[in-house]
């Protein structure tokens, strides 16, 4: 351990260093309204002078009180004009970029790494299969920890697979399909159990949706995503509203990241807002909890932390990094990503396909006739 | 509805303008990012000024962007110096006042109504029983719609007790003891059923413990609670890290109390700040939750809407206020509450018995020995 807090405060994070000022200053309030003795406040008004000088290295900005740094999901594309900026988060994704999201600069600004010719090769010697033709064409490009997948997998130590879909439509369209059909593959060639989660909680939550029917929307879902052809009995497809209900393991591993993530890390990871429900706030700690194997017991036998595998779009990613963050706090291994890039919208690169958007998507109940007339008036 | 936004303005709660404040703010900030037509902003503005001084009006205080109006929980004695403030919320009890808390000023300041003589008489009448010792002595002072569960119950309509422990520690104390002997007179005499929650999710939250202990303490309190000698066939305890994951009906109650409620609500009835965890941030949906019989579709045969009585020591109202706001707005009744006193620590009643402290209580396992010490060393 270092003998100076300025030495410790090197290796935290710019948010961590920024709760380190807010509690240092709540305790110089608390003194001062205790009336403590001058050193004590003056030691600790030292103490937040020196943590507010170890934010500003970190971040370069000056200490704001309640306002965090927001986390990286901005990505400037080289320019200096903020129209040139790409946005990607859970709920939006942004470009100015006719040619779409910059991905290798995605993949620097999130930490992850590309999947490139060597891990495409290792995972065709370990499962002795050609690789999917989403890895051979990029469609999957970006992971985390994919190699300890296939060093355990090679070890013959299992793993599962973890993706889902937020249940915001009665149809889903063809950018949905991409996790799904990609996960169908892995779940063949590695033989392994999957869990899907249909956050139809989350959809209530975020849109003018009943439960009831947030809950239809993810029973029709279902449908779409079986027709992907899953291994019957080793699928396992809930929704929030009922297995939350059912399950002896999901809510306690729910409460554990919940203890372990404050409302200054999902302001910073997700944006939120003193306005926002406290429901949406506290959600992330849902989709997290199924990347841990004691959310299943009826599927693990109560086996606990068993690797987890996450394929997934890229804009899920801030889920996923905040559970990396938090597992190795609550005993949990840190589940393993791939993730994809973006369907195209109809009308260009610039955004993706969204359920909300009619006209940007190919919908799986279109009819053939609504297809080609989407097809022929699209714009590339 | 009145034509100026003034006018609509002064039916708004302090908080509920501030919301309005907060969000007008934000649309200004999103016209001048947009670069709206000036006209537009200008509009924007004039009401955001307007709406600043209806607050200014309400509050008696200027704006302030990320400070919501502190709920009324500290009640000032009738002094201006700030030492002579009463303190109550769930965690804290506090008074300077040798005599305890002003319950007097505490109905005053939290909007409830006293339980005078005519109430007493009216549950003598309705249930043909003497009243309990606790309604004679004051013990429970305090309610909010008890004559209409009165009117209710004498028009054979039913409604159900739910009251609840936080077990914080393996043992309970005599001051625990209060609202469940009072709950359990309240089921002997309407015949009724009760239902009693164990928030061990909310002590693994707040506390140094794990989910198991947590979870341990609310099995050993459970006993302490079940020889009070409720009706075995209309009584049901739960502790929440169970229940939530074997009720189909709890978890719609709890997410759709989240969706209503804002992190600036809980900031305001709870003083939660931004480096609190999210799990605290939502837990008092958890607790709202169970005033809804649609939570216990088990006990009730599905039927909703079943009125609901919370006896319950007068600190825990605000979750209460909190629900009774949030119940028409899911289509749900309001629950019905009895307040009680504290019971004073033995060291004085400017605090109330506390576990985290054995020399302020007299806990239900301490020996006869024990107790005679701790009585003969008390101070009062």
């Amino acid at each position: 351990m270092a003998d100076s807090p300025n030495c410790d405060m090197e290796s935290l994070s710019p948010l961590q260093l920024f709760e380190r000022v807010t509690e240092q200053g709540e305790k110089v309030r608390a003194l001062k309204a205790g009336k403590a003795p001058k050193d004590e406040i003056d030691a600790a008004v030292r103490m937040l002078l020196s943590l507010k000088l170890s934010y500003k290295t970190a971040t370069g900005q000056d200490y704001q009180a309640g306002l965090p740094p927001r986390d990286l999901m901005s990505i400037n594309n080289g320019t200096t004009k903020e129209e040139d900026e790409d946005f990607v988060d859970p709920w939006t994704v942004q470009t100015s970029n006719a040619k779409g999201v910059d991905y290798d600069k995605l993949i620097v600004r999130f930490g992850s790494s590309k999947i490139d010719t060597d891990l495409i090769n290792r995972i065709e010697r370990a499962t002795g299969q050609k690789p999917h033709r989403f890895l051979r064409r990029g469609i999957f490009f970006s992971h985390r920890d994919m190699d300890q997948i296939l060093d355990a997998y090679e070890n013959k130590k299992s793993f599962y697979l973890y993706t889902g879909r937020g249940p915001s439509s009665q149809a889903m369209h063809v950018g949905h399909l991409i996790p799904f059909i990609f996960t169908k593959w892995l779940q063949e060639v590695f033989d392994v159990p999957l869990v899907i989660q249909l956050t139809d909680d989350e959809k209530y939550l975020w849109k003018d949706l009943t439960t009831e029917k947030a809950y239809e929307y993810a029973r029709e879902n279902a449908k779409d995503i079986i027709a992907c052809g899953f291994d019957i009995n080793k699928t396992f497809i809930f929704s929030d509203l009922d297995y939350l209900g059912t399950s002896t393991g999901f809510y306690k591993n729910i409460v554990k990241v919940q203890k372990h993530v404050t409302f200054n890390q999902v302001k910073g990871i997700f944006g939120f807002t003193d306005s926002d429900c406290i429901g949406k706030i506290s959600f992330p700690a849902i989709q997290a909890a199924p990347s841990f194997s004691s959310s299943f017991p009826q599927i693990f036998n109560g086996k606990e932390n068993i690797q987890c595998l996450i394929p997934c779009a890229i804009d899920q990613d801030p889920y996923f990094r905040m559970t990396r963050d938090v597992a190795p706090r609550i005993g949990q291994p840190k589940p393993a990503l791939m993730h994809s890039v973006f369907f195209p919208a109809l009308q260009g690169a610039q955004t993706k396909m969204s359920a909300s958007d009619p006209n940007s998507s190919i919908f799986l109940t279109d009819t053939p006739k609504q297809i080609k007339t989407k097809v022929r008036t699209c714009k590339t």
